[in-house]
């Protein structure tokens, strides 16, 4: 077992990021960005904290064409914003029904910004503005001839792409989740509920180092499971069923994102052919991850293995970081150029019949001279248990 | 142990919710209402999965003034959503680049509204438009004369109410947690680290039959913790430290919130003290909530007993269901009306001096004739271990 790394980043790392930033701001001509979302700001600020799951109260970062950032935050999260690299953290206490961080958010950009500043704040896939439509819409209004505008995908773009340290962080969740699955027939008893099998899952996880486990998915059924966003129902795994579980564990604030399937029991001819493809059709995609091809690269690749069965789940992967799913998204429609650095979920699946498919998850990193996986790769053969 | 309650609400529950919400609707004009967030869409539907994890697909509800609901969603959820008691279910492939959702959105609206419809959508207090700002701009120009506005807080004040079937699954979360807590002494350890400690409460929580366990909090230190939004540091526990874990799990898409101290040794003097301040500043709030009290008032039943120290956290309390923190908020502003239904936590906190306070939490749920509390009551002296 390799030692994790130490938690958090030193500021030299969120100085290089923050200088990323700043240099896409300026060829986009932006005075200021506003963030509002917990990726977003803990990427620049390394601000950590699980009480994002509470939605009542807004957070801002507000990030200065040159300087450092600018924290306009509730004052229940001071103390730890001032643990990290920002000296600059503006509070109010929230919740104020009356001016929730509006007025103290629009004083921050008129300090900040020329009076007819082009203020980004990202607007395109896959983003989110975290407040109410209400305060956005007062907030644009008491910022005098400054004006808001998309982003233009900056954060997106830098966000894809992550640092060694960052890396280091998914391989160590990574390491978790290979280690909860190595585990996993200890708690795969035909008779036991799958409800059960996967609280006792998130508890091999949390044994293994997870931090947390957000996100847990999975199915079992003879022959394929169904579709593998439902909750666990409580129906007891039989002999004979497939079983999948997908973890979506954190460590540190980084995630680990891929399934493993097995077979109670000697598999079905056509369910250890069907593994056998995903595995091939994942591994043909990592030969193809190199800096230049495309997700869509890697999607045809999988789709030339997996053959003609029409799955209609969206996309066959995805990145990873500090969230459960990030872009790309490996697609026919997206040519982003691959990057060294950029980490990437392979997710092939095959359907089976009415009501059975089976799917398969692994991560993977591109480098300069290829792919690595960063999931422990397996073989072609479902394990049998 | 009380058996916890089925899973899942009957039909006859949603749509009890969907009447509230198209009469609510009708008082205020509204030809349909645009819903986008988990707890907005499941309230209605029954729509349960942890997918909503993963940030890339919008996922949309269109409630018309009469007649059912109309799911717009990425296919990957159809399944699920068809399992539920929805019938109209209409889906496109996402991600989609090109337009993920938008049109197909439009569509619906303009089937479902008249032409100068005004749709409602929460833009208040706590809420969030759950997609992309860019696509918000998109969908808008291709209504044609429909106008979105806000929704008037219709679900705001709608699901602060909660059905008896709910408060059942809130109590069931709470006696987990319940039962979790009353295990915390087996790995309160002296040299122990902390983070290792909220590792194994959550694995308690999971085994006491938390499904999740999204939300954990807390702290230890000697005679008071810092601040109680932190991750947990490696520091291990000491003899003479204060210890609170405050735990957000849940149970059937219910959330359980509360926290619980304990002393590692005798506890000095002021701490002693101090804990027995909360429970009587809990109590005395829980005293007041009645139906026609305030927020308000609980707030100021507290502040009362808890004196003169000033700890910004923001308020003392909140509304529970759903979301780990739920309108209203208990504060000097918030002035609605309680009324039989409403289930919130009592969240007093004393600051015992610089970088130390204690933090205590209770949940009830008001009913006509007074409080009953949906956490395990306890007394006012602090648990030594």
């Amino acid at each position: 077992m390799t030692r994790p790394p130490p938690r958090g980043f030193p500021e030299a790392e969120h100085r290089a990021r923050l200088a990323l930033v700043q240099a896409a701001m300026a060829a986009e001509g932006l005075a200021a960005l506003l963030l509002t979302t917990e990726p977003e700001i803990r990427w620049i600020t390394g601000f950590l904290t699980r009480f994002w799951e509470s939605p009542t109260r807004p957070w801002f970062l507000v990030v200065p064409a040159q300087g450092d950032p600018v924290a306009v935050i509730p004052s229940i999260g001071a103390e730890l914003m001032r643990a990290t690299w920002i000296r600059d953290v503006w509070t109010w206490s929230s919740p104020d029904y009356a001016d929730d961080g509006v007025s103290l958010l629009a004083a921050t950009l008129a300090e900040r910004t020329p009076p007819d500043a082009g203020i980004g704040t990202p607007m395109g896939r896959e983003s989110l503005l975290r407040m109410p439509l209400g305060d956005w819409h007062a907030l644009a209004d008491r910022i005098g001839r400054r004006r808001f505008r998309d982003d233009r995908g900056i954060m997106r773009a830098l966000r894809m792409v992550k640092s060694e340290a960052e890396i280091d962080k998914i391989a160590a969740a990574c390491a978790v989740a290979g280690r909860a699955f190595a585990r996993a027939p200890e708690i795969l008893i035909p008779g036991r509920p799958l409800s059960e099998v996967f609280r006792r899952f998130q508890i091999l996880c949390l044994e293994e180092g997870a931090d947390q486990v957000p996100y847990l998915a999975g199915g079992a059924a003879p022959g394929g499971y169904g579709d593998v966003i439902s909750p666990a129902s409580d129906r007891p795994l039989e002999r004979g069923d497939v079983a999948m579980l997908d973890a979506g564990l954190s460590r540190d604030g980084y995630f680990a994102d891929f399934d493993r399937n097995w077979s109670l029991g000697p598999p079905a001819p056509e369910v250890a052919e069907a593994h056998a493809r995903l595995v091939e059709a994942a591994d043909a995609a990592a030969g193809l991850a190199r800096p230049g091809a495309t997700p869509a690269d890697l999607f045809h690749a999988m789709r030339a293995v997996l053959g003609g069965g029409e799955l209609d789940v969206g996309r066959l992967g995805h990145g990873l970081g500090m969230q459960l799913t990030e872009p790309p998204s490996l697609i026919a429609a997206d040519l982003t150029p691959l990057r060294p650095g950029m980490v990437l979920t392979l997710e092939p699946s095959i359907p089976l019949g009415p009501g059975r498919m089976l799917v398969h998850e692994e991560v993977i990193v591109v480098r300069e001279d290829g792919p690595r996986f960063l999931s422990p790769r397996i073989g072609p053969e479902i394990p049998a248990i």
